[in-house]
């Protein structure tokens, strides 16, 4: 058993799988509506995760489609020839998501823990 | 707001990361510890999930170096030269991957309905 001390934090990825038409929603996207949100430009939070344009663009589409209302609204005007914001529904789905991820955290800390005890001490190894 | 009656079911993905080394357990490892069990072969249980029998091999090392203990045993003998099973901490983090699935799709299941209430209907563009 690991040292509690030096024992490493488990972190839990959820991704979410709507019916069978290949929609999904998961970390990735969640982190670009935070960072859309955060910096007002697709390109900006695309480029803060290390992400290309187009790749950011289709996320982005993606989750537009997806659900009733787009998520993400570009925004016209301004030196830099216009950015982006979420959406009300937009900023619904990001805060259901983070909520989702909290009390997944909570109802699972136990089953976590058991998991957790059985690893290795692989930091020996390196 | 889709009719209830043809509303995708949402299924949840989780994905463990053990601290900062790269140790992952996720759906992937889950269900061919599952196929190893029911099949009592690591080749067998790949073909079942359509993984070839390196990949397979791949993901059975990095489990067994994970843990404490390894989570999959080779049997020898027999006809087939031998098969696969699962040890006791291989059974006991299966169980606990699948309690804690229960228990998440049990705690969100508000958030995960909130989500699910703002999808689009794409099966009318199919």
């Amino acid at each position: 058993m690991l040292d509690p001390m030096t024992r490493p934090q488990t972190r839990i990825r959820l991704r979410l799988i709507f019916g069978e038409d290949g929609r999904m929603f998961g970390p990735g996207k969640a982190d670009l509506l935070e960072g859309i949100s955060a910096e007002g430009s697709i390109a900006a939070a695309g480029r803060r995760m290390g992400m290309s344009y187009r790749r950011a663009w289709t996320l982005v589409e993606e989750m537009n489609r997806a659900f009733l209302e787009p998520l993400v609204t570009r925004t016209r005007g301004g030196v830099q020839g216009g950015g982006a914001s979420l959406t009300e529904t937009g900023a619904t789905i990001l805060a259901s998501y983070r909520a989702l991820e909290d009390r997944v955290g909570e109802a699972g800390a136990d089953e976590i823990a058991r998991m957790q005890e059985l690893l290795s001490d692989m930091s020996s190894g390196k």
